[in-house]
């Protein structure tokens, strides 16, 4: 009968990883669709001269990515990815973009042919010809799986601290999302599932190009009207790439956690628009990277690398002059124009003809 | 031939209405299809010994409710509503709703059969059966005549000051909503125009209630992702709202600056959200009305007179179980329930059903 269990595994361990195992982990006690046990793969290392996934084990307890939250005891650390997933039905992947290919290298030709994995992975993925891709078509590609995601409104420590909020799944097949959404819904963490898996991930790397657009509104002192018409041309400009690049037919997923909710709490809070703000403030005399280093004490702003991203999509469809938002704040980053020209530029945008 | 020149006449001259009067008084002034004459309705009023209208056509300014700009000289203070409006081709009232029917009744009959109105008032009626309904509604009962709506984010000292922003016109007659577009859009004031005028009028009053919700946020200290989310599930509520009360057919308006931009800045900035959030840090222990007199030197929050009207409406067709965020606000400004239950009652929300 075991085998009948859904195993649900997570790939990653970092503070967003860890919160993701306490609930999957208390999920999966209450729900008899699923196996108990879930396997957490941990990239080892040394944290006060111990294993770290030994001291998960034992104390139940990330104490360098998550400290001060018990994860439940039916969360185990392993650390090895492919024990950690081979024998798994739902394999949730959340760890830094960047890390992903490397990752899911080592599973190739070794998951469960009816496994489907989960993105949490914010931004896109350059595959070996240039082009630019989704982390999910990534592993699509890589591992023979469908693969859903989950983006939101989530900063990991509120989340983990059990404060409300929300998180959208993206998922073509209906049941698959469901199923899911079993795994990961709480009475303070709730999610709504939708088809469109393309706009759910896009609108997560997206809003961090946007967000950079409002820090530079902040940086050059302009009112709260400014800010709030740079935000939306931001969303109009997400809206109009979806539709273009990922076929999206209807609107209303921009209206999720993933979409609205999102970009506005990026735009008000979240890294990237600090950094744009101590650019624009800087007036040239600063780089991003020289501002990331000082501001974010070695964590990255995920904003320019994404706009440099888009911009080389935009550019080979000859896409440049209809999203004058995310190619100005491009072309800023990497100054190519002045910070200053950001709003000249936006005078005379397609969404006011 | 000066007939066939389009009047445009402004009811009203606040600090929004005087921000409209100099950019209409300026518009007209390059566009061969208006008169260049602009009357504006000055309520009459003694500033500094002198009559303000006075004031307003020799140093064309509005020195007590604009300081600090000069009125195009064509803009012509008039203290007669029914000489400003009666043979105007388009009647800009702007004034704050409360007075809009009493400022509306001496016009019943004297306006040109061929006239449209504009409402640039954010808020509900109360008719005098009770009913709750749109100012624009008001417009043409009273008056017999189209009525257009203006909402967006739009601070007047923002917008007086030229800072770049955005805003919606609601029409249902295209030609007439682009003939307005003429009158309004400047280089930084960037307009759309959209079909669905309830919609685009009901958000720019249901915003003031969400506020109140962000505000709560706020004063319980909770974080990004809980107000994202309540932000959110305003927005779904607002939504829902319209397709009930207005048959909103599409939801792209939403995404307007009448829509998203106009609900965020509200939900970050403005005085709704600060009284709600003295609200809730006091824990029961002080009114709304208090808080008013306490922090807003004598301006008035629309949210909870707003929240009232939608709670009526609510509960004569049974709907309140559908609304929770938008019923538990009202409850907790009338105190019959505490604010700390605000997220209690968004648990079972049926966005995530």
């Amino acid at each position: 009968m075991a085998s009948t269990l859904k195993r649900v595994s997570i790939v990653g361990s970092g503070n967003w990883g860890s919160t993701i195992a306490k609930i999957v982990g208390t999920n999966v006690l209450s729900n008899p669709k699923f196996d108990q046990k879930v396997k957490m793969y941990v990239y080892e290392e040394i944290v006060d001269g111990r294993k770290l996934t030994e001291i998960i084990n034992t104390q139940h307890e990330n104490i360098k990515y998550l400290p001060g939250h018990k994860l439940p005891e039916n969360v185990v650390a392993v650390p090895d990815v492919v024990e950690v997933a081979h024998d798994a039905d739902i394999i949730i992947f959340v760890l830094p973009h960047q890390f992903m290919a490397n990752t899911c290298k080592p599973l190739m030709g070794k998951l469960k042919s009816d496994a489907f994995g989960v993105s949490l992975c914010k931004g896109f993925y350059i595959a070996d010809d240039g082009k630019i891709d989704l982390i999910s078509n990534m592993v699509r590609n890589l591992l023979k799986i469908e693969c859903l995601v989950v983006m939101g409104a989530n900063i990991a420590g509120e989340v983990a601290a059990g404060q409300f909020c929300e998180a959208t799944i993206g998922s073509r097949n209906r049941e698959q999302g469901l199923l899911l959404k079993e795994v990961l819904q709480t009475d303070f963490f709730r999610i709504v599932v939708r088809h469109d898996v393309e706009v759910v991930e896009a609108c997560g790397a997206l809003k961090n190009i946007v967000a950079l657009g409002a820090g530079f509104c902040d940086g050059l002192n302009y009112g709260d009207n400014t800010k709030a018409a740079v935000i939306r041309l931001g969303l109009m400009e997400v809206m109009k790439f979806c539709d273009i690049f990922y076929k999206s037919s209807e609107h209303r997923t921009f209206f999720e956690s993933c979409g609205v909710a999102d970009l506005v709490t990026t735009c008000y809070g979240g890294r990237n628009r600090r950094v744009a703000e101590a650019f624009a403030r800087a007036l040239g005399e600063k780089t991003i990277d020289e501002l990331e280093k000082e501001l974010l004490n070695g964590q990255k702003v995920q904003g320019p690398e994404a706009a440099r991203e888009v911009n080389i999509m935009l550019k080979a469809h000859n896409y440049e002059n209809d999203f004058p938002l995310l190619t100005s704040i491009y072309k800023i980053c990497v100054r190519e124009i002045p910070v200053t020209q950001l709003i000249d530029n936006l005078r005379n945008h397609p969404e006011h003809l």
